[in-house]
Parts: structure tokens; C-alpha cells; sequence
């Protein structure tokens, strides 16, 4: 059977009892290791878990996922993703190409970013669609995200936006070559995701003077750090402030709220107000 | 301190190892026990966690907080909820009425319906604002959720429909009388839910040819029942047959995907399509 099992946002002890068990009594234990990190490394969840982890890199998942899957019907395998395991859509792909060969799948769900954002004190069901934020290059600058957050911003919703995480992805010139080369790992903090979408709001300006009352450099941004972590930090301020503050080491998210708050809402954002 | 526990969707095993930790040195352990159920009884919890535990109801966390609130900096208090501690309003007021006195306040999240859907294989950040379905009454028959259905349908996006609990709610007779009555506990199906956007959609139709064009009774639905269970079960068909469907016990949810589905996505509804 292959086991695709959750394992929070935090540390070790984030795994249910339910995946620890499953764990222990695996054959072979995988970790993707390409979406999202956790507060501690491959060695210390060895030793919580007792047994010896395989890293699964974006090539293995992707490229040759079949050398992931249970052999045959005896063998059990566990691959273990940060958050819940239904984040990222290469881990659809992975459960899709098991059922194809009549291998059985079970899922054992643990917290995700999507819903630990409730911490900021913000309703998780006055989000509307969720966004990525992607690093730009200099041919390469990408702003439907700024859309997406104007839409909700229309209808009164908040916006999550996840930033932009490159861990062991191939040069653009080595993809074509035997010898792949790797971009240095880069994980997007809030204050370049809020560089960028000053940017795009600022040539957006010029043309929809009604979009830049719906959002402009004194709007509310909440900058989120290691949600999940035992230093997670949470701070509500302008967006133009918030270019220039420095949220510590990653993973960093960042939500736009609605214009309009909820009593129960401004009162927690003042807890997390920076001024 | 207080610490919120998120419990996740299943049975006792689906709690964080790190959850499981802070119940068992705790001094009281609440468990919140009108928003969500879990597949066992309290009892069994108690068992596997090896403490007793104290059902806290509407009544108690809504108007008598402080009850629950640890009395001095050395108690602990646990307050276990069932999915994540922020899948409910009503949590986020605990929290900042213990902020307000000083107790410190440690959150430990866990899986929520609103990503454990994931499992349907429709990707999580296709998901627009996520909608509640009540249960109608003689002279109260809202139809906002219907609205937002629509308005997610237009972006193509997907709408989770969380669907009515009833657990120990006072009569509306009740209220103002000294000695409560309850209404008899109910968990709204996915055909109850269906039922009922069909009757709105039926009276919308006349007015609105451009929305039935949207939205229709041959419209794709997902019935979702006892995510995270053992015996969970997810169905695909039209409105039209999902309103006779019955998808056994509690609790369900409906997902309406939006009106073009991913390659992957599509490939996942294969697994679960109801002739």
C-alpha cells in the first residue's frame, strides 16, 4: 500500500499518532523535499521516527515516480510531505499513477498553510481564491496574482498569497543537457513579494484610478513567518511599511485582507499591529 | 496557559503526537462538542488519552468562557476541537478573552475540512469563497449561498459547501425562558443540501437565463461523507441524481466544481463518477 501521510508544518512531533504508527511499520519512508521545509532536518526525524528516510527531490517524484510505489501488494511505503498532502499537485499525480496500477492509496491528512492562517485571527471562510506570488527574472514578470487580489478585494475577501520557493530546480539552460545544473535555493520573503506587488500597482495606477482606492501602498498587509514553528511571527501593518520589514528566516506567506473587518477580526490585528 | 487543540477529522489516533503531549500533562481537557463530531465516543478518548475530559457546549463556551480559562499562570487547560482550533468563529473569541487577561495562549493545528477536500482531487487554490448551507425553516429560506456559488462559477472556480449541524440548540421558544429546551440533534446530507439549491435554482431560472447557462441540474456536484473516517466515501454526479443520493451517515459536505476541470482533475472524478 502507499501511504501518503501529512506531517504538519512544524517539527517531528507534528505527525499524528496515526502517520507515526504507519511509519514504524513501513519498508521503505520517503520525503519530498522540494515544496515546503520543516523547523528541523532530515537526521532528527530519523531519529523520532526510528527508521531511515529517502529524500524525494522534484526529478524522482515527476520523472520516476514509479520507482516510489510499492513493488508489489505485501510492501508498504509511506511518502511523507510538509503540510497536508494534498498542497502541491505533484502528490495528485503520484496517488493518480498508484490507483492506475491497482496499488492501494490512503491519505492520513495533517494541517496546511491554507487553514493555519486562521492564527492571524482573520475567517478562513472570508478567503477567496488563494494566489502564488512567483519570482520575476528580467524577461520573466508575471502580475495576475495582483488581479486575483483585486477581485477578491471587490467582493470583500481576503487573500492569501503563497511566495515562491525554488529548492534544487534546474538551471533554464542545463534542462535540455545530460548534466543538469541547479538555481541556489531561494525562499521569497514577505518584504520582496510586497516589493513586487508595489511595482505592479504602481504602473497599474496610472490607468484604473478605481482599483487604486481598492488597493494602494496604505492598505493592511499581515506578514506571516514559520507558522507552525515554535518562533512563528505574525505582524499587521501598511503594505508601503511592510516592504521594508524583515520577518526572519523563511517560509514567509503574506495576506491582503478584505477592506472591511469583522469586530472579532480587528481586534485580534491588533494584537499584530506594528507601527 | 491555554492551549487549543486541533483533534483532526478522524478518531483519537488522528491528534498530533505534540497535541497528545500537552493533554496528558494537562490539569482540565475540554472538548468542544457542537461544531463538528468525530467517528468515537468520548469515552474512547478518554481511553486513548488517558484522562477525563469535560464536554464544553454552546452554552458554556460562548457564555460562560471564563469558567474554561486556566484560574492562574501555573494551570493548564486543554480545549480540543474537532479538525483546526480556527475552523470556527466562536474559537477565535476564547482565545482573545484569554489574551485580554494575560493567559498565554499556545494553538496546535491540525487538519480541516477545508483542505482535507483535497482528497477529491480538485486542487485546493482553485477553491473560491467557501459557502454554509443552512437548514430552512417555514419562514426562513436564505438563498445567499447560492449568489456565491455563482459568482465562484464566473471565475471558475470551485465552492466548498459546509452543510448545517444541530447539536443541543436551544428552541427559538426557549431562548428567553429560564429552562432550555433543545432542538433535536440534525446533520444536513449532501441530498438535503442539493434539494434545496435545486428549489432556489428552479425560482432563479426565470428571471436569470444567463445564470442556468452557469449553473443547472445536469451541473457536475461532489458529494463528500466522513472525510478522514475509515469509511469515508466520495461520490460524482449531476445535481439532479445527487438529490436522491444517500451517502450514509454523517458528516458531509458538497463540493460544485467549477465548470472546467484540470486534465488531472478530471482524471481523479473518473475514480469517484457515479453512473
Amino acid at each position: 500500500m502507499l501511504h501518503v501521510i501529512g506531517l504538519g508544518l512544524g517539527d517531528a512531533t507534528d505527525i499524528t499518532v496515526k502517520g507515526l504508527e504507519i511509519i514504524r511499520m513501513s519498508d521503505r519512508v520517503y520525503l519530498e523535499s522540494y515544496t515546503s521545509i520543516l523547523s528541523i532536518d532530515l537526521k532528527d526525524l530519523e531519529r523520532f521516527y526510528g527508521c531511515s528516510i529517502l529524500e524525494a527531490d522534484r526529478e524522482l517524484v515527476e520523472n520516476n515516480a514509479d520507482e516510489i510505489l510499492p513493488k508489489d501488494e505485501k510492501e508498504n511505503v509511506a511518502f511523507l510531505v510538509v503540510g497536508d498532502p494534498f498542497g502541491a499537485t505533484t502528490h495528485s499525480d503520484l496517488i493518480l499513477r498508484a490507483r492506475a496500477k491497482n496499488i492501494k492509496v490512503k491519505v492520513i491528512h495533517n494541517c496546511s498553510i491554507l487553514t493555519a492562517i486562521g492564527c492571524s485571527g482573520l475567517q478562513l471562510y472570508r478567503f477567496g481564491e488563494t494566489v502564488s506570488i512567483p519570482y520575476w527574472s528580467i524577461d520573466w514578470q508575471p502580475n495576475s496574482f495582483y488581479d486575483k487580489i483585486i477581485s477578491n478585494r471587490r467582493r470583500d475577501l481576503h487573500t492569501l498569497c503563497l511566495l515562491d520557493i525554488k529548492i534544487k530546480e534546474p538551471t533554464i539552460e542545463s534542462i535540455s543537457k545530460k548534466k543538469r545544473e541547479y538555481m541556489p535555493t531561494r525562499f521569497m520573503s514577505v518584504s520582496e513579494a510586497v516589493t513586487q506587488l508595489l511595482k505592479i500597482m504602481e504602473e497599474k495606477m496610472e490607468e484604473n484610478k478605481e482599483e487604486m482606492v481598492l488597493l494602494n501602498k496604505s492598505s493592511l498587509a499581515i506578514g506571516l513567518a514559520r507558522i507552525g514553528w515554535d518562533n512563528q511571527r505574525i505582524v499587521a501593518c501598511s503594505l508601503e511599511k511592510m516592504a521594508s520589514t524583515d520577518l526572519g528566516p523563511p517560509l514567509h506567506s503574506l495576506i491582503i485582507p478584505a477592506t472591511n473587518l469583522h469586530p472579532l477580526e480587528s481586534e485580534f490585528m491588533s494584537l499584530y499591529m506594528y507601527e
